[in-house]
């Protein structure tokens, strides 16, 4: 059978997940786009010091320091991409450029003009992308837009959601790039305001228009080594009221600066005969009222994913034994590896595109004072 | 001992709250307000058909149906009013104007001009008013409060409330006098929203200005005995962002349609050291995070109230064995007492007053497409 | 119309609630036994420096210390027990001897012997007698028994229990009367094991033989003073395997040292088609899970409790608005009021000391190694 | 470097779970082991229309149906037996004696008997073995132990122990082998109540005794096409009370019948200063009570696991986000390795022994109608 060979770029937290990801697809999911070929890690790039020792483990044959001979390899077929987002668009471009296909990190970019500019490289390409919204692959996410769209809470009415982290809650934590807008671009809007946008649109579809406020919480962090402090110039918080297409209404708070929370990530749906509830931080369950029977024993279900919620049986036979973060990796990459085989990418540098509009459209808002944007 | 006589207007739902408050306060608070005067069920009003029987059962002395003849009572020394909204405004200003005390159910009345004019005709009579904020009253609630005053979560940077429950959620329910705005001024925000302001402005204090949106999910509803449908004339939902006085951003939501909510009242307060979470659901628990000690055990904490959260004690002495909706209204009494008393009332005619600032500018933002409205 | 003459003997924890409840089962309950007499709160009973001023507080007449007077007084009808489990047996005789109705706190008595004999009182007086299983009277629980007994989970086939507080949980809480075996008798056994087992015969009917082990945890506490140390006598917690007479098996465990357990009572019960939970530290939750329908929406429900899970609607006509624990002193008031009106009390001493026998029986079999003992 | 050739029986639920262990090892955990050895997937053995398949997905050298062969091959050094339980034991020993490595799934056997003939052919060989464990890996849980040895809740006083699930709830089910003695052995207490003992010894120590029920739930299933119906010969639910050899007490109930449970495995551990609660439905979390400070802020902390609680940061560097039960495994495989190249193996054969001593020891008290049974 073909090999599908795999160049990864970067090799932190998200890189070591495409890793795991590429290792588990075929093992885990069976024949999802193995009709066509069989990943094969064939070359890892990252620094000089560290290359060849983290190619090695991670199972990768090779390694180098040059992520543009990484893009030109002929071993290479498809692209992961999981440096820090000032370098996606460079890198993104570049991989097409050469025919591969390509794997991308969110946001996909520091500002629009970029993504813009990478969803047309992709169009022209004519190769497979993918932009790295893995929570849009939880069963139990997944689950829960299927009982929606066949309409189990009735018709839609209000979406709320939210996406908060501690990871910059600390007013003493150093400045780093994360804190400037020509190196991170956004800040708790691009890192995880842009996940919620995912799970929002999945389940109630585009965002017509919005008012918005931001806020940086810490105006400034000490700088290493004692030398004085530097502005933080993106936003640590942000609230959205939005309007989507279908007439849905709907509301969104973000934050990386929220102490106690490091992965929540949510909504309710309100429909008119129910809600759901899902909340990422407990990534197995689903919350689900339904208006129907006897008063007296209605209440908010909690669902645990199972076999009943596929693919989740293709890492585990048995209910209720708890899927992780990283098997959304693999879930993801399943669906890479389909469109590689000639199914539709769903969340193509296209589809992702319209993700970056809301982001900053919120971003755009804010800095008018909260005045409404409309995306058409 | 002095007797404070107690007139009774309306008997549904917060008349019999009100009635059970009168009944209890001495004997759960002891001398709260008690050294100068000990409440008396004088006098109850209701329908010609109900007063007398309700009286009998609440422990009145004596019914009637005439609410401005109860108002000129002399038995009467404060009267609370639990009549519909619309109501509200025409009793309070007889009871002032008769030299009574107020205990008025929220919200305060109709419109902004109403509950302006009750404030004036309080300042004028110069009696002890209060108005029905009960959830303030909750221990888990004032030691929320006192945790953020202290310093607990170091400086707050945000708010996040919200107010859910279905009453209003079933599309099929039939039209009554609450969808009207000439009966019932405002929808959920008069109803919910004015408790979620209320608990906002005790933790980061007042508003200064606010972006916002309403929605009428149910646009029209069925007339009793099947005679057509009529349109719902106000909101079922809302969402609104908020600046605060003292720089602190925040958002609400509101909905009374939001189903399997029932009393879904709370909030999270972020500070820069922790994050506070309450919900009324759970009324007799509080949610604390704090960034101190190992990071290994750190982790939100479910806090029970018991007798180190006062008045709890007051109530039952043995910690988690849960108070009820009903006591909070004894609570509240008893601080409507202490005012009587001679101590400063802390929810009078005037401190609500600012409360309706803020729900009416909600609405009037909403209106106007979410132009910000600012409160001065 | 008729009254009916309280009298209170102990005002404490449990004097309190009595005197809440007599002074509130009319006004909330309306004509639940009323139809026959009106409670008035006529006679309470406390050491002479408490006795007149707790009276007017609560709303008693008059006041007394002498107990003995109080069970002969003629404006008594019903006397209420509330004072430490060694007095109960001895006060119940002369209330009873007296013609009067007796309300008495659980556990009944010290030993057994002394159960049985005030069982026999009541036979041979023929008053109404009730024994204080407030927990038996929440709406949740209530619910679920019904739901039981209708088998929405099937037949019953296990029953697990646990009732858990840490009031003596420190290991420098000073030595008091509850320690000592002549004035406590049992100790988590009888303070909060009774309660757990009123709950389970409810659900799945009689113990029939068990099997036990019980544990001192702290076996000498400080003298008050610095006097040096005393023996705890009896049990701080328990465990206990089950076979009921239906043919259910069972465990329940007890403990009154269990850090962060404040009011720790429920059960799980287990049938062919689903399971019922239930937790006093949630009084108003009740967790339902029943097997029918797809299985991708099965989980366990959350019902709140409301005007649906009567008599909750005659505190509060707006579910999930919370009772209190108060109020479940208020419905048992209200079923000692139906049986003095002629319905059948349904926690009368012969009742009880069903209970009695269970809690004795696991002391027996504790002290015997763990042996089976049967209770016939 | 040198490679370590796996060899895998069987590939069904924890079949699948091994190889993707074996995959990932080097991966996640980096060098745990690998300074000797690289694990790689040798052979894998299933009936003969599945294992070439298999082998081809799981990313296995070759395949064979001749597990006799497989133990021989000179390819494989260490042999993965995930069977049903009635063929470790033939297994186990086939694979030592050809002088491999054994990573045995749990209960280890059938019978005592033949768990004890395991562990002295272990010590024999001289080979390292490994049972499965897994929830032994669970970083929740390795945390809870080390708080607990670490003296942080005081003295143990008390174990609670819980685990159920629902795959054998149904009346309905068929008859399958697992309900035969000949082919299962025990049925809760081998399948999940052995998961539950291995967690107890991990943090009270040994038990010295214990009394117990046995139950039968459902006493015959219908066999597969209509055939009438068979007896279920083994137990569906246990009870029991024990005694640690510390002198701490405990308590487990354990099912296979519980509806609505899907992987609840979990405990509470009280002592003199707090208490921990670990459920694997939520492995990520842990709870935390501590008697310490103010008593108005104290409460149960719900800790999200994270890189505080080590090796989850193998698996990802950000808190809260979850690791999943097939990354137990991965734990566990590293745990071998560091065995195989000279580690101590913490639960191999002999270790494992004692679990099977306690799981048998509770059949047997079950057996005698609750007699007590020492284990010495």
């Amino acid at each position: 059978m073909a090999r599908l060979g795999v160049g990864l770029i970067g090799t932190g937290f998200m890189g070591k997940t495409h890793a795991l990801a590429w290792r588990n697809v075929k093992a885990v999911m069976g024949d999802a786009g193995a009709s066509v070929a069989v990943p094969h890690l064939a070359l890892l790039c990252d620094t000089p010091d560290r290359a060849a020792g983290v190619a090695a483990q991670f199972g990768f044959d090779r390694a180098t320091s040059d992520w543009k001979a990484l893009c030109a390899d002929p071993a290479v077929d498809v692209v992961s991409i999981t440096t820090p987002n000032g370098l996606h668009h460079e890198m993104a471009l570049e991989a097409l450029r050469n025919g591969k296909h390509v794997w991308c990190e969110k946001p996909m970019a520091l500002t629009l003009a970029q993504a813009e500019d990478m969803a047309a490289a992709a169009k022209v390409a004519g190769k497979v992308t993918m932009v790295g919204y893995n929570y849009l692959r939880n069963p139990a996410y997944t689950h829960a837009r299927k009982l929606i769209h066949e309409g189990v809470i009735g018709r839609v009415v209000q979406f709320r959601g939210w996406v908060d982290e501690d990871y910059q809650a600390d007013p003493d934590l150093e400045w780093s790039w994360r804190a400037k807008l020509a190196d991170a671009g956004l800040g708790a809007l691009g890192d995880i305001g842009s996940h919620l946008v995912s799970l929002a649109r999945g389940l109630v579809g585009e965002v017509e228009s919005l008012i918005a406020e931001m806020q940086t919480i810490h105006e400034t962090r000490p700088l290493p080594g004692g030398a004085g402090r530097a502005a933080v110039e993106n936003e640590d918080a942000a609230s959205v009221i939005l309007r989507f297409a279908g007439g849905v209404q709907g509301s969104m708070v973000i934050s990386r600066s929220a102490w106690g929370r490091k992965s929540r990530l949510g909504f309710e749906v309100h429909g008119t005969k129910g809600m759901v509830i899902y909340d990422q931080e407990r990534m197995n369950e689903l919350q689900l009222y339904v208006n129907e029977g006897d008063k007296a024993v209605q209440g908010f279900k909690t669902i645990l994913t199972g076999p009943a919620h596929p693919p989740y049986g293709a890492f585990c036979p048995a209910p209720g034994h708890q899927l992780g973060f990283n098997e959304l990796k693999v879930i993801e990459c399943a669906a890479l590896m389909r469109a590689i085989a000639g199914e539709t990418a769903d969340m193509d540098f296209a589809e992702a595109l319209k993700i970056e509009r809301v982001i900053h459209a919120i971003a755009e808002s804010a800095r008018a004072g909260g005045a409404r944007v409309s995306l058409q």
